[in-house]
C-alpha cells in the first residue's frame, strides 16, 4: 500500500522545486508516523477490549481487524517512498533540533526492523505463532513436550530468519536483531558480564537469605476473605496516590493483569482472588508504574516515535521501581499496614508493619517465573537467557531443551523440575515468538535498583515521602529524569544522565543484600 | 493510497494472461472490501468505547484513531484501480450466482458514494459538522438559533454540494442522493405520497386517540424506586427471550442508547432511571430489535457488502417491530405485566396488563420527538422531512427555518413552540450533516406495521407466543424473510417476497386506527 501521500512520478520526492523543502520531508514523515500511531492506538485499545469486555464469540472477528489493522500499519511504513524520504531527511538534519534529529533516528530504526523482513516471512511467522501457542496452550497442561517440539522447532527457525534479516539490515547478529526488537541498542555483549556476575552471586544470596528467614519467628498468614470491592477501592485509592491520572486511563479486570490502551488512555487490569489480596495489589502497584511511564510521556511527542519509551527494559524498571523498589520498602509498609488492616478490617499482629514486610519479602524458591519473589526471579531469566541465546545461535537443538531447562534450574535454583509443565512449558513466549524478550525483566530490575538508588541519594524526600504515602518527591524525580525523556536519548545516555553510569549490576545485588541479608 | 493488491502497470488488471482471470478479479474486490469491513469493525468497537468506557480525558486520541481509520477505509475503497476492477468484474458478471452479482452490486453502489465526493469536499464537511455540532450544544441549552445559524448554514451549504456531486454520480437529484446514502433506491417521489396520506390523517387521529383515553380512567402510576440492577436483570432476561445471543454481543450503559459494536459482536446500551423503569426496558427492546437484525446476518457474508443491513429504513424496521407491534402489543403485555410486577415486587392495580397497557400506549402531544409515543412521533418527523427537503433545494432559507419549523408543528401537532431549544434545536441530525436521514424513522414505522402483520398473517403461533414471552416464532419468520436476506434484493423487492406488496402507509394507519381509537 502507497503512503496518503499524493500518488507523484519517481523522482518527485527529491525535486528541489519549492514543493518539497527539506522540512516538508520531515513533517511529510512525521504525519505518516502519526498516522501509524493511530492505528497503533486503535489496535491498543482493541486488544484491551478483547481481554475484558468482548464476548467469547467475537474472537474470530477481533483476529481479522486485528490483522488488518497491523497489515495496514505495515504497509504505511514499509511504503515505497519512506526509505527515500527518510534518506533525505538525514541529509538535511543539521536544520532540525534534538527532538526532530532523534525523532528521525527512531523512525529510522522502526523503519529498518520493518523493511528488514520480507512480506512471506512475516507471514509465515505469524502463522506458525497462531499454530504454535495454540498447541501450547494444551502441551502446557500435560506437560506434553513432544506435542509442542515441532511447532517450536518452526517457530525458532523462523525467528532465525527473522533475526538474520533484520541483523543483516542493522549490521547486527541474529540474536542481537531479536533484543534490539525489544529494547533499542540492546546487546548480548552488554548482558552478557551483568548476568554473569550477578548469576555468580545468586544462588549464595538466595540459600543465605532462607537461613536468615528461618531465624526470625513464622509468618503470620493475614486471613480473608477479603471482598473484591475493597480490593478495587484500595487499589484505586493507592493508584491515585502514586499518581495514576484516571482522567486518561482505566483499571479493570482480566485474566492476565497488563498496561496497555492507547496514547492519553493508560487501561491497566488486575485479577482478584478473595483469598489473597496482596496478590492483585502489587499487581495494581506494578502496572501502575508502567502506566506512569505512559502517562508521563511528553504531550506534543506521543504520536511520534521518540515519544514512544525507550525499550522493554527502561519500561520493567519503572513498573518494577513502584512495585518492589517503592512498595516493598520498609518505609512505605509503615504505611500500607495500617491502611490495609482499616480496609479489611483486620485484627491482630498479622497486620503489624513487619509481619507485612516479611511477607512482602518471603523468599522462596519454586518453579514458576510469575510467582517467584524479587530474589529468585531473576535467576529464571538467567535459565532463560543462556538457552534461548543459544537455541538461536543453533548452539543448542531444540528438542534438548526440557533437559537443558532442567538441569539450569538446578544449578540456579537448586530445584528438581519434575514435569515440563513446571519447567520450560510454563512460559508463552518462546511459542509466541518472543525470542529475546526475557532478559529484559532482569535488566528492568537492575535498572530500577540504579534509578531508585540515584532518585533517593537526589531527595532526601522521596523515601520520607513514601512513609507517608506520598509518592510526590518520587514522581517528580522519575518525569524529570526517566518519563519526560521518552527516547530522546539512549538508554545508556539516559542512564548516565539519570545516576552518574551506564546499567551495572552493582546497585541491584546491593539492594538484595540489604533487604535479604540485613548488610 | 493504494490498495493492497500488489503495483502493477497500467493495463495489467485487464489482462487476459491467465493470471487474471474473471474469478480472480472478482475475489480480488472481496478482499478489498472484507478489509474495509474489518477497519469498520474497528471503528464500531472504538466508537461503542468511547460511549461506555473511555476516560474523558482520552477524547481527543479517539478522535484521532477514529479519523485516520475512515480514512485508512476511504481509501481503500476509492483507490485508483477499485472503479477498473469494477467495471470488468461487471463485464463478467454472468459466471456469477446472484448472492455474488448482488455483492458485485452493492460494491459498485458504495463506491460511486465514496468516489463522486471529492476528497476536499469530504474534509471541509467533516471540519464544519464537528464546528456545527459543538456550537449546537450550546445553542440548543440557550435556545439560541443565531448562534448556531452560520455554522448551519455552512453544513446546509456542503450537504448541497455532497448532495450534487453523488447526484451527477448517481443520476439522482441532491436530495435523492442524500437519501440514497441511508437507505439505498430510497426515493422522495416513494416518501411524498406515504407521507401525504399518513399526514392528512395525523391530526385527527391524535385528537380522537386522546379524547378516547380520556373515556377511561385515569393511567396509575408505577411508583418506585426501582433497583438498576433488578432493571438490568429483566433486561438481559427479555433480550434473551427476543433472541439476543449474548456469546455474540453484550448491554452496556451509556447517556444515549444506540446499537454498535461490530460484525460477531453487537453491543447495545441503554440508560437507567431508578424513577421510570419502563422506559429503559422499552429502549433495551428496541435496541435488541436493531441487534437481532445485526446477528441474523449470514455468517458467510458478514464481511461483504451483500451482507450489510438493507438500509436505514429497514433496520429501524426492526427495532420498531419488536418495541411497538410485538412488546406494546396487548398479547405481550399479559405476559409482561406479572413478569414486571414480580421483579419489582409490585402490588395494586397499578400493575394489572391493562394499566400497564395503557401506559405503554398513552397519547401525549409534546415538543421532543424523542420522547414522542407511536402516534405524533410521525408528526415530529413530516415536519422534518417537508423542511430538509426544501433547505437542500433551495426552497426554504436557514434563518427562516425557525419559523417555518413551529408553525409546522402547530399544523401537525396543535402546540405552540415556545423556543428552539423545543423546537429546530432540538435534534444533532441537521448541525450533525445528517440530512435525509429524518424520513428512515417514519419509514421504519410503516415498514414495522406491514412485516408484522404479514408475520401473524403467515404464522398464528406469533401472537399466541407473545403472550407466554415466546419471541420463537416471531423471530424465525423475521430470519427467513428479513434478517437473512441482507442486501441480497432491493428493499421493495424484499418488501414484496415478504409481505406481497411495496411499502404502503395502509397497514401502519390500520395499526394505528387499531390500538389507538379500538376501529
Amino acid at each position: 500500500m502507497q503512503s496518503h501521500l499524493a500518488p507523484r512520478k519517481a523522482g518527485g520526492i527529491g525535486a528541489k522545486d519549492g514543493v518539497h523543502t527539506k522540512m516538508q520531508v520531515y513533517r511529510s514523515l512525521e504525519e505518516r508516523f502519526a498516522r501509524i500511531s493511530s492505528i497503533e492506538d486503535a489496535i491498543g485499545i482493541l486488544q484491551w477490549d478483547a481481554e475484558t469486555m468482548m464476548p467469547e464469540g467475537a474472537a474470530d472477528s477481533r483476529s481479522d481487524q486485528l490483522a488488518t489493522l497491523k497489515g495496514l500499519a505495515h504497509e504505511l511504513l514499509t511504503a515505497p517512498d519512506t526509505g527515500e524520504l527518510l534518506a533525505l531527511a538525514d541529509q538535511d538534519s543539521d536544520q532540525l533540533d534534538d527532538w526532530h534529529r532523534a525523532n528521525l533516528r527512531e523512525m529510522q530504526r522502526i523503519y529498518l526492523h520493518a523493511s528488514a523482513v520480507p512480506a512471506d516471512l512475516v507471514e509465515a511467522s505469524s502463522r506458525a505463532v497462531s499454530k504454535s501457542e495454540l498447541v501450547w496452550r494444551e502441551a502446557r497442561q500435560t506437560g506434553d513436550f513432544a506435542l509442542l517440539l515441532p511447532h517450536l522447532a518452526q517457530v525458532l527457525a523462523l525467528q532465525q530468519q527473522i533475526g538474520q534479516a533484520k541483523g543483516q539490515a542493522l549490521e547486527l547478529s541474529p540474536y542481537d536483531a531479536l533484543l534490539d526488537s525489544y529494547d533499542p541498542g540492546l546487546r548480548q555483549a552488554t548482558i552478557d558480564p551483568l548476568f554473569a556476575e550477578l548469576g555468580a552471586e545468586l544462588p549464595g544470596l538466595i540459600q543465605e537469605a532462607q537461613e536468615r528467614q528461618k531465624e526470625f519467628s513464622a509468618i503470620q498468614p493475614l486471613n480473608g476473605p477479603f471482598p473484591v470491592d475493597d480490593q478495587r477501592r484500595i487499589g484505586e485509592q493507592l493508584m491515585k496516590a502514586v499518581g495514576f491520572d484516571f482522567r486518561q486511563g482505566r483499571l479493570d479486570v482480566s485474566l492476565h493483569p497488563f498496561c496497555g490502551g492507547s496514547t492519553s488512555d493508560v487501561r491497566i487490569t488486575t485479577r482478584y482472588s478473595e483469598a489473597n489480596f496482596m496478590s492483585a495489589l502489587m499487581g495494581v502497584l506494578h502496572e501502575t508504574g508502567h502506566a506512569l511511564y505512559e502517562q508521563g510521556r511528553p504531550e506534543a511527542w506521543r504520536r511520534q516515535p521518540v515519544g514512544l519509551a525507550r525499550g522493554m527494559s527502561m519500561h520493567e524498571s519503572q513498573s518494577l521501581l513502584i512495585e518492589m523498589q517503592a512498595c516493598r520498602s520498609q518505609e512505605f509498609v509503615t504505611y500500607l499496614a495500617p491502611l490495609v488492616r482499616e480496609t479489611f478490617q483486620g485484627e491482630g499482629p498479622a497486620w503489624s508493619p513487619e509481619n507485612l514486610h516479611r511477607i512482602l519479602t518471603k523468599v522462596e524458591p519454586g518453579f514458576i517465573r510469575v510467582d517467584a519473589d524479587e530474589i529468585t526471579y531473576p535467576a529464571h531469566i538467567l535459565v532463560r537467557y543462556k538457552l534461548e541465546k543459544a537455541l538461536i545461535a543453533g548452539d543448542l537443538q531444540i528438542q534438548d531443551l526440557p533437559s537443558a531447562f532442567n538441569e539450569e534450574v538446578r544449578k540456579l535454583l537448586g530445584l528438581t523440575v519434575p514435569n515440563d509443565s513446571l519447567g520450560c512449558l510454563q512460559d508463552i513466549h518462546w511459542p509466541g515468538g518472543a525470542w529475546g524478550y526475557f532478559p529484559t525483566y532482569t535488566l528492568g530490575a537492575m535498572t530500577a535498583a540504579q534509578l531508585f538508588r540515584a532518585a533517593c541519594q537526589a531527595d532526601a524526600n522521596i523515601l520520607s515521602g513514601l512513609s507517608k504515602g506520598d509518592f510526590t518527591p518520587l514522581r517528580a524525580w522519575l518525569r524529570a529524569n526517566v518519563h519526560s525523556k521518552v527516547s530522546l536519548m539512549t538508554t545508556d545516555q539516559l542512564l548516565v544522565a539519570a545516576t552518574g553510569r551506564p546499567l551495572t549490576a552493582e546497585v541491584f545485588r546491593t539492594h538484595l543484600r540489604e533487604r535479604y541479608l540485613g548488610r
